[in-house]
């Protein structure tokens, strides 16, 4: 007899390697964590939250509804309120962003290409940005899940920038999906290798297995790159040429979870605002970063068949999302209680960035790469190419004698027989240490490098 | 090209038949529903919400790990309060039930019975109700889906009650499982049907495709049966028989959404207190339900390898369940708002139930079977074998015509080609209605009946 019943799917579905990080950490009091990707705790924004709730509940009329089941997509002035949110966004990038330019022989000044554009596509954008496309879920991590379940069969192949979002990899190990790694440059994804991965697939006459491809946008987990405008656009087109061949439409889901904590530079446009491309575009947001994660709000926008299909599952999964968190983040939204803390916020991680950059700065041998990021919660460095930073390497293992943890990049690339996964990165994160923290354990983190640079 | 890039699962998964009722519903201005599972408005606890959410977000130091990510299994006090909880409720059942007597040539009272099964069995008790064993979800529905994927390939069969919970019809139909009904009587399962099904799969070498028994065991949705505790243990004992030709065990998911919505009679342990049986029963429970539907906040209690798979599972769905919510739930179970809600709810639909029932009386014409429950939110009505109440049915056209709607029964027994789907019964729902519109929709209800019979 086998020992258990579990399903292939249990079987595959193992303890995230991360999990084992977190309990090395619990085991150690002394241990400066700059693995976590928690927020910033100082700033998470009680007497808002008290407040919003308060006054959502302040009366059986407003209050019960908050308390009832609603409906699956999630209740309608949420959703009103966020396809409003983000049509903003994207508006105020698209006027405002120096990486507007689609075409570069154009001399016409960037703003009144931005007007020309919008003029052009004002219906569109109506639609693009219809709250009737707007599904409420648990954090945008579900819309990852069920966006997955949806256009994904085993052994499918779903296109990742290399590295990525370690949890969505773990998602697609324990779907049994393929993931295919798309080098990550500077300002976003290498297009050129997405063409010749693309071509590959078509000759080996796989294309038909690759349904999406997945994109943290904005201060990527983990190497805190943002992908240029263009990029976006260019992707898309491209996957668009492989579609004939492929046999069935090829989606941009497009992971924004950090868009809105930026604290320097100018906001990107999402991908929604290339034009036409509406229908390919699968845009997961959330409330739970820039405001409490501890309220788990996130949404997409989707189009069909994509869409109903993923509300159908949602009504399997949990029927809707909390109706007391989506009436809390309306509240917050409409009182603009929201955009005055993802200000605050954006100053915060700002100021922590800059004690984060001066340290590394100080303490980090000069052989170590890094990137500082525009936003978000991420470092990323590189050591040289002969010194490994993996789990099992001497200088996790060093760090952690030493008392600070770090995320091995190596987590964050996917299975991918076409390259040897590299192994000599670090993910640091400024999100949830204090200021001490970050400083001192920069320094262990540097003094251990030193040790072996 | 295919129009879609949907997965099978995602073209399996359909627009719920419930859904359409609903629609319906909305276009009706005037129309009473009897159908949604919707609870009780009025009784909502805006009030204790209130009260309980001010108080977590007083301070920040209660309030951050609110509003912050926890851990995915759940915050450890909810997880202890929740498990104590449980054990509470089964301790109690177990001392005062009338279904307790597992043997019935016994001649000791059942409280000293009781008593000496509690002693005999004081350290299974501890491990059966341990924390460890306890995952907080986002409703009980989550933990539904989790332990499916959990246990579940395509293909494989899942016994089911006839009829059954529908919504759970949908994540086998989404997931291409096969479900087979296991006939009710009015206290439970029918555990010589339960034995000849098992037998049957057995002959045909199809065994080692079960998997589990999903049993709604309180007030079930749709019949309002509650399975007596001897059943279980009962069915817990055939399942085990039948293992060793499944070649892996077989698991009771005990599904108690209901369980604390009880206002007749006397609680019923759950499966978790058959002795020796904690390894095969997985424990579905809520606070949705007897609290708030809007706050969402379910748990499941279960047994290696499952917990930790689900919990993995878990943390690919969503990281965890909102850490607010479930502040929300561990502050009313420790200020014990909670159990006093869950007091003047019992009350609220005894009434409720009483209401429906003196209108069933007056209103429905004699040949008209019907169940009343001692708990939860149905009545279940069965019509002359005759006479169809199914979607497409003249008496279901003419109830909507008259401005009344109920869940037509035959939506709630699964596709399984061993027998004929029943399509003569009426889940009527006392939840939401207002008393006026009970009395009312039941005349109305009732009057559509007699044009038929």
């Amino acid at each position: 007899m086998k020992t258990n019943a579990l399903s292939n799917m249990g079987q595959r579905t193992a303890e995230p390697p991360i999990s084992w990080l977190m309990h090395a950490a619990l085991s150690r009091p002394k241990l400066i964590s700059l693995a976590a990707g928690f927020t910033d705790n100082t700033s998470l924004p009680v007497a808002e939250a008290r407040a919003a709730l308060d006054r959502v509940l302040r009366t059986p009329r407003t209050g019960r509804p908050a308390l009832q089941y609603g409906s699956t997509a999630g209740d309608p002035i949420l959703r009103r309120l966020t396809a409003e949110h983000l049509r903003k966004l994207d508006f105020q990038a698209l006027t405002t962003s120096p990486s507007l330019v689609l075409e570069p022989k154009s001399r016409t000044s960037l703003r009144a290409e931005a007007s020309a554009r919008q003029a052009r596509t004002k219906g569109e954008e109506e639609k693009t940005y219809s709250p009737e496309r707007l599904l409420v879920t648990s954090g945008s991590q579900q819309l990852l899940y069920m966006t997955t379940e949806a256009l994904c069969d085993e052994g499918d192949i779903v296109l990742v920038e290399d590295p990525t979002y370690f949890v969505y990899l773990s998602i697609l190990q324990s779907r049994s999906l393929r993931a295919r790694g798309i080098r990550l440059e500077r300002d976003g994804l290498d297009l050129a290798h997405l063409g010749k991965i693309l071509t590959t697939l078509k000759r080996r006459g796989e294309l038909r297995r690759v349904k999406l491809l997945y994109l943290v946008s904005y201060f990527q987990n983990p190497t805190g790159v943002t992908t240029r405008f263009e990029k976006k656009a260019a992707a898309l087109k491209l996957l668009k040429e492989f579609e004939r061949a492929a046999g069935h439409p090829i989606y941009l889901l497009e992971d924004a979870a950090y868009r809105e904590l930026r604290f320097a530079g100018g906001d990107v446009p999402s991908a929604l605002a290339v034009r036409g491309a509406a229908s390919r575009v699968i845009y997961a947001g959330t409330f739970s970063k820039p405001f409490a994660t501890g309220a788990r709000v996130g949404y997409g926008l989707l189009p069909e068949p994509v869409f109903s299909t993923v509300k159908h599952i949602k009504g399997n999964h949990d029927f809707g999302t909390a109706n007391l968190l989506q009436q809390l983040s309306a509240q917050t939204l409409e009182s603009r209680a929201y955009g005055k803390h993802v200000a605050r916020l954006q100053k915060r991680y700002a100021h922590k960035a800059r004690v984060m950059k001066q340290a590394i700065e100080e303490y980090f041998p000069a052989a170590v790469e890094w990137w500082e990021p525009e936003g978000g919660l991420y470092f990323w460095a590189r050591l040289p190419r002969h010194i490994p930073a993996g789990m099992k390497s001497k200088v996790f293992q060093a760090a952690l004698k030493n008392d600070v943890l770090y995320v091995p990049g190596e987590l964050c690339f996917a299975d991918d027989p076409a390259r040897h996964k590299p192994n000599h990165e670090l993910r640091i994160s400024f999100g949830s240490a204090s200021e001490d923290d970050i400083r001192e354990g920069i320094k262990r983190l540097g003094a251990v490098l030193r040790k072996f640079l």
